[in-house]
C-alpha cells in the first residue's frame, strides 16, 4: 500500500460514512460531484471505468502537471478499476462487488444499465439491501426521459436562463454547471437518506434524481410568480424584486453589495455616505416606494460611492451596521481567510480544490484529502478482492 | 384533527424519514428549504415561531388569497406553534420537544443560539441523541462567522456573481436565492449522513452549514482555472469554454441551446441546418479550431437559424441527432409534460409550487402535499403534547 492509500485508508476508518461500500459507474461531472462527497465521508468508493481511457473527464483540460483538474476536482478519494461490463469475467467481478456493496450509483442515460443486464430489479434480486442511485439529465420516468441532457440543454428547459440576467439583456447561464452539480447534491443526499430508512426497513431503494427536477426546485421567486399569475417572471438583473437598496452599486474601482432590508438601515446608510437629506426624499422614505423608484436610486447611491473606492465603503457602511460585502472574482474569493478557516479549499494530490461544505462536530474535516486515483490504480487489488 | 392535519399525518406515516421528529427554529428561506425537504420525505416537523407575527417571511409577497406564496413554499406539511423562547414556561415546553426530538434545526446568526441558553453544548446535554443543525451565512467559526449574510452578499463574496454574464457585461446574480437554496440542501443533506451515522454511533452531533461554502463548492470551472494558474476565469456568457457549438441560438422568434461535444455531431448539425460546407471550413473542422472562431461560428450558425423559428429547428436538429433544447421561461417550463409526469410540480393548501427531487422507490411521491400551517396553527395541541 503506498502512502496515499494509507491516507485515503485511514481517513475511511473516522468518517460518518465510514464502513459504506460504494461501487461507482458515474463519469463526467454530475454523478461524480455526488459520489465524491460520499468518499469526503468515509465512504469507500469504487470507480469502476470502461476500457479504452477511463472517465472521459481525465482528458478534459485544464491541466495541472500533466492531470486533469476537472477529472481531479470530482474524484478524490475514490480507488480505480478498469471493467468492461459487457466480458463475462469482468461482469463477474462487478457482480461480487455488487453483492457486497450498500450503493451501486450510476448516471448513464436511461435504459443504459438495463441493456448491460443491470438494472434495479436486477441487481436488487443480487442484492436486497442495495441503494441503488441513478442520476440522469430529465430522471427514469416520464416523456423527456431519453431527451439528451447537457447542462446547458437543462438550464435552457428548466427556466432558470430566462430569469439570469438583465431586462435589456438576453437570457443568462448560471457560470458554473449548475444543473450538473445540483444533479450531483441531490444524488448524494439521496443517497444518505436511503442508507438511513434501509436501517428502518432493512431493504434499499431506487433513488431516481434528475437535474431538471433539482432545477425547478431552486427556481423560487419564479415559481411563486407562476403561482400567483400564471405567468413568468423576467429578468431583473442583480436587484431584489421587493426590496431596495439591494443590489450591486458601483464603487470608484469597483462593485460592492449592499442589502437594506427595511427603512432603518436605508438611513444609516444615507448618513453612512453623506448623504442622510436622501432618507427624507419623498421617493426613498418607504422601501416600497424606493422599489417604485429603483433606478433613480441607483444613480444616486452610485454618485455617492463613486467617489470612493471599494474597499474604504466596505468599512464605513459596515461599521454603520448596514449589510455590505465586496463583489469578488474568484481568486480573490478563494483567498479570503474565512475559506482557509473552514477548510473550503483543499489539496489532493497536490492539486487545489473546493472541499466539503458539510461539517459535522466530531468528524475530521482535513484540508489534505486524498488524490483522485489514476486509471487502474487498484485494478489488481479490487480484481483479487472480488474474484469470488 | 382537521381535514389538512389528516392528511399531513397520513403521509408521516410512510416516508423514509417517518418517525423522526424535528423541532425547526429555521426562518426567511435557507433554513425552511433544508427542513420542507425533511417533512416532504415524512419527518414531523415542528415550526417553531416568536411571538409578534412569527417566521417574517408570512408578510413576503407575492400573494394569493391573502397567503404568502414565499411562507406557503418552503413550509408545506409543518406544524405551528409560537413560543417566547425568553418566557420561562415556553422554554420548557421548547426543552420538552429537545427531549424528545432527533433534530433541533435553526438559522440564527451564530451566537443568538448561545444566548438563548440553547448551545449545542446545552442541548446535546438534554439530550445526547440530539442532531443540532446549523446553517449560516458563512459557518459557525472562521473570522466571517458574524458577517451580515444575505444571497446577494454571499454571491458577491463567493466568485459565483464574477463568473455569470457576458465578458462586455456587467457581473450578474444567479436569478434565484442561490446560496440561500445551497445552504438549505447542505443542511437537509447533513442532517440525513448525521441520522444514518447516529444509528451506529448512537449519538447526535453539530452539523454546521455555510450558505457561503455551500456556493464555493459550486464554482467548478473557477476554482480548476484558479488551481491551474492562480488566476481567476472570467465571465464568457453562456457559451462552454472548451466545446463548440455549445451556447444559447437565436432562431427567428427565439434561442435554442445547441451542444456539440465532438466533430461528428458538428457535422450533422450542419447538414441539418443546410449548411454542410460548414463542416469542412478549415476553421470549424476541429472542436480546438472552432472554439479559437467561436465568435465567427455563431455568426454564421445564426445566419442559417434565423432563417425559421426555434420550433422547426427543435425538431430537424433534434432528429439528426444532435443535442439541443428550448430555452424556455419558467411559466413553459412548468407547463412541461416531464413537469406532471415527475410530480415536480405540487399542490399544497391550494397553492402550486415545486416538487421534491428527491424520488426513492417504494416510497410515494404525491402531487397532493399538505398545506404550509397558519400562524400557531397546532399551538393548543402541541402545548399539551410537550407540557411535560
Amino acid at each position: 500500500m503506498n502512502r496515499a492509500d494509507a491516507t485515503a485508508e485511514s481517513a475511511k476508518g473516522t468518517g460518518p460514512l465510514s464502513g459504506i461500500l460504494v461501487v461507482d459507474l458515474t463519469h463526467v461531472l454530475n454523478g461524480p460531484f455526488g459520489t465524491m462527497m460520499l468518499a469526503d465521508l468515509g465512504a469507500r468508493v469504487i470507480k469502476v471505468e470502461p476500457p479504452g481511457g477511463g472517465d472521459d473527464t481525465r482528458t478534459y483540460g485544464p491541466f495541472l502537471n500533466d492531470a486533469s483538474l476537472y477529472f481531479a476536482s470530482v474524484n478524490r478519494g475514490k480507488e480505480s478499476v478498469v471493467l468492461n461490463l459487457k466480458d463475462d469475467g469482468d461482469r463477474t467481478i462487478f457482480l461480487n462487488m455488487v453483492r457486497r456493496a450498500d450503493v451501486v450509483a450510476e448516471n448513464f442515460r436511461p435504459g443504459v444499465m438495463a441493456r448491460l443486464g443491470f438494472s434495479y430489479a436486477e441487481l436488487s434480486k443480487v442484492n436486497p439491501r442495495l441503494i441503488y442511485a441513478s442520476s440522469s439529465g430529465f430522471g427514469q420516468t416520464g416523456p423527456l426521459a431519453n431527451f439528451p441532457a447537457y447542462d446547458t440543454i437543462v438550464q435552457a428547459m428548466s427556466g432558470i436562463m430566462s430569469m439570469t440576467g438583465f431586462p435589456d439583456g438576453p437570457p443568462t447561464r448560471v457560470g458554473t454547471s449548475l444543473s450538473d452539480l445540483l444533479g450531483g447534491l441531490n444524488l448524494f443526499a439521496g443517497i444518505t437518506t436511503a442508507l438511513y430508512a434501509r436501517e428502518k426497513t432493512g431493504r434499499g431503494t431506487h433513488v431516481d434524481i434528475s437535474m431538471f427536477d433539482a432545477t425547478l426546485a431552486f427556481l423560487e421567486q419564479g415559481t411563486m410568480e407562476y403561482a400567483a399569475t400564471g405567468h413568468a417572471l423576467g429578468r431583473i438583473g442583480n436587484r431584489h424584486p421587493f426590496l431596495a437598496p439591494f443590489d450591486l452599486y458601483e464603487c470608484a474601482d469597483g462593485h460592492v453589495a449592499i442589502c437594506c432590508g427595511n427603512d432603518h438601515l436605508f438611513a444609516a446608510l444615507c448618513s453612512a455616505i453623506g448623504r442622510a437629506e436622501m432618507a427624507s426624499d419623498a421617493r426613498f422614505q418607504a422601501n416600497e416606494s424606493r422599489v417604485k423608484h429603483v433606478a433613480a436610486l441607483k444613480v444616486e447611491l452610485e454618485a455617492a460611492l463613486k467617489l470612493q473606492p471599494a474597499a474604504y465603503w466596505l468599512k464605513i457602511i459596515h461599521e454603520a451596521g448596514v449589510p455590505i460585502g465586496p463583489l469578488l472574482d474568484v481568486a480573490q474569493a478563494l483567498a479570503q481567510p474565512q475559506v482557509a478557516a473552514r477548510a473550503m479549499l483543499v489539496e489532493a494530490g497536490g492539486i487545489k480544490m473546493t472541499g466539503m461544505p458539510i461539517k459535522l462536530a466530531g468528524y475530521a474535516d482535513a484540508a489534505a484529502r486524498p488524490p483522485a486515483p489514476a486509471l487502474d490504480q487498484h485494478g489488481a487489488r479490487l480484481r483479487e478482492e472480488f474474484s469470488r
